[in-house]
């Protein structure tokens, strides 16, 4: 079995680095051959949206996947018409635009901020009228780590917002006043089964992902989360791993996005669940059982952002996992991230605090 | 940081797995290029006496370790000579002989079982004369998976038994009436930091290691075990991981043999324990911090020997952790593994029968 990944990030490597040990080969597409994956696969080298490359690339492997959700879904639909391609290439057109997937979680029944989508200066004007402030003016596409977004606080803010990110379809959402972002990870089979990991309280630094501590455990809303991500997977016919990150406010779960990939947020689960995101995400496109996603103690995982520090300086700390992922420093970039697995919450918690003043220079 | 491996099997493959994480690169050495180490590191082809080829791998990483013991020792020597070479060539060459590493190990006050060098079927009567039987004449080199050994009973046995292994140095050694057979894992780093693993008890089948479970919990014998160690792994200047197997005879500890190297015998670290015992050589050899060889649970290892199961069949135990090693199928040949961390003794133990039952063919 040859596991075929468009993209040969941080992800693909980590689905490769968990993949292997299943007997199943690598082989990734991406752009240019000096990229993380190439430690862990043959890398076939193309623009994204070349699709006799790409069909190549397709023909070389058994099944397909991605690591980058922005693959054009011309040609995701173009490769899987030459082998089959999980996630199907419909769930990577909804998460690709903000709009149609706010509409989907909202057919669904799955509460979301107020929105509307903005096409002009007057457009936008209406939106804050309707929907009120203080709300966000995003980018439909192609938004990541903060990139694409503009508070509107006062209405004073509209215009230079809009002339910042116009030239592209946008979304104008109503602020959530949210005490916190969770995100849940599940995981669906060829066959339908579905496991869910427990929810993960995510924290943002300058709107990039800094830390993450799971198992948040809350019973009501990870019923009522997984709840709302079956949904999702089911009306997709999805097959991987699926992310959905929530608002929690006044007790409720506002979804916020989803991720048709493995995700940041789920990283911890390589050293503190039974089974990762990453083999799950593997044993579903290859057709294989799904495994365990308990829990295995309280973990907190901790982005490596910008600069590199010394492994050795992290290493020595016990029982600190360390995952670089072989790219060069470049401010804002994700260069790899800590994983601590602690015995109770409180030391968990301590470990947490004690690594992000070590690790996130940004503020 | 690029190491290289001398030796690209299945334990080169699990250490670059372990090490590609800690963001090091990894080239490996080997005499044909399908190789269990292919997935995961470059390949450099070449026989392990090839001065010529050895040394324009040598001079391409930073750092050389081995997946092999049996490299020879003038290789490794040639090798040190470019690079540094971790564990020292010098336990290669103890390890590559079993009267060193007994002689080795009893001027350590490391108890060994009765034993004599013999070159001949005189010197083999005279060695059962004065020790005894039962016994084994075992070659003194290259012998693993219980090949190169035929068990002597009665002083009629002992004419074809040297007629079996004869035209190569041999031992013969008193059998040893033990109770169980453990082994101990340790590593060192370049500063002479020490850190063991719980004690591992191994069964074996048709002299393949067959199944290991962990931790063996006796602090006696713990203790005995990790001085013993400590005083072999001092006296060679060693750095990495070293295994050294015990019999567990009345009580006592009676060191059987050494491997230079990570071991069967550990692969339940994988899972089992904070940091494996690949990451632990790795970390060594790379000069790095030792990691927390703590276990996390009860674990079981079984290895799939000869035919390879389907997966599918094994991943739907909940729990279970899957290692194929990417070799093609062949009596004898251990072409994966399978682990288990349970959280208690009772159910690791139960897992670990059924699994054996499904597993071992061989009897």
């Amino acid at each position: 079995m040859r596991i075929g990944i468009v993209g040969a990030g941080q992800l693909g490597r980590m689905m490769a680095l968990s993949g292997i040990p299943l007997g199943i080969e690598f082989a990734m597409y991406d752009t240019h051959a000096g990229v993380p994956g190439a430690a862990v696969a043959e890398i076939f080298t193309g623009a994204f949206d070349d699709r006799r490359k790409l069909a190549r690339f397709a023909r070389a492997v058994d099944v397909l996947t991605f690591d980058w959700e922005n693959v054009p879904v011309a040609s995701a639909r173009a490769i899987a018409a030459i082998r089959p391609v999980w996630p199907p290439p419909r769930a990577l057109e909804v998460a690709q635009d903000r709009v149609a997937e706010k509409r989907l979680f909202r057919r669904l029944g799955i509460p979301v901020a107020p929105f509307a989508a903005v096409d002009s200066a007057a457009g936008l004007a209406r939106a804050i009228g309707s929907l009120g402030m203080p709300g966000i003016l995003k980018t439909r596409r192609l938004g990541y780590d903060g990139k694409g977004q503009v508070r509107i606080r006062r209405v004073r803010d509209a215009a230079a917002a809009y002339q910042q990110l116009a030239g592209q379809p946008l979304v104008y959402e109503r602020f959530v006043d949210f005490a916190r972002e969770v995100s849940l990870i599940g995981v669906r089979d060829r066959h339908g089964a579905v496991r869910h990991y427990p929810l993960a309280e995510n924290e943002h630094v300058a709107g990039i992902l800094a830390v993450t501590r799971a198992p948040y455990s809350d019973v009501r809303l990870q019923r009522l989360a997984e709840r709302n991500h079956r949904r999702l997977m089911h009306v997709l016919g999805y097959v991987g791993v699926l992310c959905v990150e929530f608002f929690v406010a006044h007790g409720r779960l506002v979804a916020n996005e989803m991720a048709p990939r493995v995700h940041n947020s789920g990283h911890w689960t390589i050293e503190g669940a039974v089974t990762s995101q990453f083999e799950n995400h593997v044993r579903a496109v290859a057709g294989l059982p799904l495994g365990d996603t308990r829990a295995l103690g309280h973990a907190a995982m901790v982005n490596v952002i910008g600069t590199r520090p010394r492994a050795r300086d992290f290493l020595a700390m016990p029982g600190l996992h360390w995952h670089d992922y072989g790219k060069a420093e470049r401010p804002g970039r994700k260069l790899g991230h800590v994983t601590l697995v602690a015995a109770s919450r409180g030391q968990r918690d301590r470990a947490a605090r004690r690594l992000r003043r070590r690790l996130i220079v940004q503020r």
